[in-house]
């Protein structure tokens, strides 16, 4: 074993940087995944890394560890090891994290030897009967062959799996491996972001749907987070709160107290660590926007809140981007709370549009490019941009934007003036009693086309819309300066959305999004259109 | 949906068999695996199903509902399919539920069409270079090559697990689901025995492979179990234990209260329902008989305890048998202890050995028949017979007994007299002073042998031996009469083992245990052999 190495090289290595293996592991959560650019070597990340200079015995050390630990027998796999994995892989630069990645993605991967030697074999094989009665009443020796074949197509099926699975699923019953793995992840989401490399995305996908089966709402426990709860798991909600977040512990508090619920999911192997919570309100209505929530103060007596009101939900470990945390949550949330309090009979929801004006300029850029070749070639006009070109705005929009043009904004035509006024850098026009009107039913219609008409592979292309109407929610409301924050101007022009969900129709609706993409709505929502 | 038509047929079988389709679970869950010859159906459960007779339409409606579980949309699969199909399945018979499960592995089989497509295509393609670094400098048409490949070998290795995977996956997620799991293998297990068809084996090892998944010790949490638990826990614990039958309340209270221990494992979807749990002594030294575990009353003050003596290891589902739950438990029950009373340094066990007397009883029978032949046979012996024919006593042991042989018992050899006297029905040999004596010694070694020296597959012969020691545990010490009662009198002649945990050797026991089916021992056990 090269513990001692390892120890010697560390201790070596942590003068130089200062800091102790373990308090990079809180560092390295944090710190990369919302700043990747703070990273020195760039974009080519592993490009340069033959010249990894001083820290080469350290990686040689920790790749030695991975070795080891992948191929320690069976299932005794040591914990001393993978403890020694650990930390020398948390002394590790990114750089050379992502070295030690394509390592382990590339020499660790499936035996195709095998697979082939495998393949061969069932391929030779004579397939079992599929009538449920023939081995009922099978000779001998036909029962004899399938079993035979069944037991190859059983190796197969393990000979495919990658040999890095071994090492994953020691670190998942590793104390500490699963919180482990999902930090490797999120180093590995980053590396990716650089080097696009198919070996790197296989082990990533794999990853990913080992780490969505561990994760599965099955092994995920609800627990209410209350104002007693220990305090090195309230500064978490502080840190991780990621829609509307948190000023001070006053705002905490609040969060916590009369009138509102907090709830998160937990895994049993990642104690004191929520991996998604959601934040409720109790009120006599659905709140139409945020700063009602927010600064409701004192909150309404609970007994006489008809509704709740998720007004926040935050997926806290960015190496778990792309599982489906939240899937059950709300259901069962909804199902505490109507049990604590029967005389709640609204579920809302206040949610943020966080993709409506990035694709609102992007699609007001392209289409006002296309209106302008249209206008410069005349009747010989650019085929393609004909063909993708289309009536962003209705012609009483058209026209009420160009009167705006004069002064305060200029463009050639409606979209250009448009484009402009919302990209201004001091968003201006949100805080304008000149411009304000004159934009709100423009982007109230437009943000109902994006949220009921606009779609990804068949779902709906706003991320959050996406979440709410595959746990069953339908489109209830959009409401106009919800949000005047920056972020919330920034983000959906202030606007805000309320989902319902109504406990007759959440199977329903749930199913009907997933089978054909169907979007329920309100018939409010519907009108604007 | 036939929910509808599900209801009725329901209703109408309910009150011909006078129980409720909810009784039938726990009912289902104890009687079964304990009494199999209970079920009329009798050997031939499957082969007689075409004449399946009133039960007919109930069949076919829960056949259906599984059809529509498995056949709904990906992510989702309705909780109320599954809920109708949960109650349906209840409430088959055996006979029906070996139909529909027989039906679940033929229909919904590993699509081995689709199978053969992808072989095609993946045996056609260039398979990636292995070099870590080929990869960094590669073309992008051999990075769009590579890109193919692993999106090929991905299909390939979805495509290679069967249809009912889907069904088991939402079984899992799906409230009280993964209990039903358990359930549904139980039954598994039990048709097995009658009807060994490798469809149905196929679909067994996929569910425990599943099973062992989901179950895995990341996902489990230690409890420990006292007096405050609920009552509907304490009475699990009452029917569970395994070992040591709990005799009354005053029983388990003694069990739970001062100087005795009590932890479980428990899945967050399992609620109340412990997977297994471990009882614990605090003694003074490590205890040579259960009498002294159990009615060692009042115990001493947990200040005076140097040692926790693990007693009793149950598991309680017979669905999850062969997946190993207990793997970590000690480890962890050792911690916990370790922290709460610092002064307790020996982790031991007093053992049972379950699997001794069966051994030694087979071991005696075809050997006294070998020597039977060859003294018939003379010089001309069987040839059979002589390989494998051994010295199982010694010279004084077979001369001890042969001097028993007179009275109390008869033989014509050693070995002879050794197997009458112990399968005598009423067990005279245990309680008789003039024979106990004699077979002390010559049992104790044959102890120590079958304990040290008889394995299956490199591994302890003894199931407990084997748990202990790929824990990491060492033989300790053997001990004469320590449970008297008569299924230990049966089981072990009365013997029992200590088997010692020491916390600086658990991690390399344990390898050593797995890689090379080292046994450890103590000098006193390799003495007596």
């Amino acid at each position: 074993m090269s513990k001692k190495n390892l120890a010697i090289l560390l201790r070596a290595r942590m003068r130089s940087s200062n800091h102790s293996a373990k308090s990079s592991l809180s560092q390295f959560t944090k710190e990369i995944p919302s700043n990747p650019q703070d990273n020195q070597s760039g974009d080519h990340i592993l490009r340069n890394s033959s010249n990894f200079g001083t820290n080469g015995r350290v990686y040689d050390v920790v790749r030695e560890t991975m070795h080891s630990a992948i191929s320690a027998t069976k299932t005794g796999g040591s914990d001393i090891t993978l403890n020694d994995f650990e930390e020398g892989y948390f002394s590790l630069s990114l750089e050379d994290r992502g070295k030690l990645l394509l390592a382990l993605a590339k020499e660790y991967d499936v035996n195709r030897e095998q697979v082939r030697e495998l393949i061969k074999q069932y391929l030779g094989l004579e397939t079992p009967s599929s009538d449920d009665y023939a081995e009922l009443h099978s000779s001998p020796k036909k029962e004899a062959s399938s079993s035979v074949f069944y037991r190859v197509e059983w190796s197969l099926r393990h000979a495919l799996k990658p040999t890095y699975e071994t090492f994953f699923e020691r670190l998942n019953t590793h104390p500490g491996g699963l919180q482990f793995l999902s930090i490797l992840r999120a180093d590995l989401l980053l590396i990716l972001t650089k080097e696009n490399m198919p070996s790197l995305r296989a082990l990533d996908s794999y990853l990913k749907e080992k780490l969505g089966m561990w994760l599965s709402p099955a092994t995920l426990e609800l627990h209410q987070i209350t104002w007693d709860d220990p305090a090195s798991l309230l500064e978490k909600i502080v840190a991780y709160e990621a829609v509307h977040p948190i000023s001070n512990l006053l705002d905490l508090k609040r969060r916590l107290g009369i009138g509102r619920r907090c709830f998160g999911y937990f895994h049993p192997s990642i104690p004191g660590e929520p991996l998604i919570f959601i934040e409720v309100a109790l009120m006599e209505t659905v709140a139409q926007t945020i700063q009602e929530v927010l600064w409701d103060n004192p909150p309404i007596p609970e007994n006489q809140a008809t509704c709740a009101l998720f007004y926040s939900i935050s997926s806290t470990q960015p190496g778990l981007a792309g599982i489906n945390l939240g899937k059950f949550l709300i259901k069962r949330v909804i199902t505490l709370v109507k049990k604590e309090m029967p005389h709640v009979s609204t579920f809302a929801t206040l949610s943020p549009i966080p993709g409506y004006m990035q694709w609102l300029l992007s699609k007001l850029s392209s289409q006002s490019r296309f209106a302008e070749e249209e206008r410069e070639g005349g009747t010989k006009s650019n085929p393609t941009s004909s063909t993708f070109s289309e009536k962003v705005l209705l012609p009483e929009e058209e026209q009420a934007l160009m009167s705006l043009s004069d002064d305060s904004s200029s463009g050639s035509n409606g979209m250009e003036v448009l484009l402009n006024l919302l990209s201004a850098k001091n968003c201006d026009w949100a805080t304008s009693p000149r411009i304000l009107p004159v934009l709100e039913p423009i982007l109230m219609r437009l943000c109902a086309r994006y949220l009921l008409q606009e779609k990804k592979r068949g779902k709906a292309l706003d991320s959050v819309a996406n979440f709410h109407l595959q746990n069953g929610a339908m489109v209830e409301r959009i409401n106009w300066m919800a949000d005047r924050s920056e972020k919330g101007i920034h983000q959906s022009g202030g606007i805000m959305v309320n989902y319902v969900y109504r406990l007759e129709n959440i199977e329903d609706f749930a199913q009907s999004y997933f089978g054909s993409g169907q979007i329920h709505a309100s018939p409010g929502i519907h009108s604007r259109l």
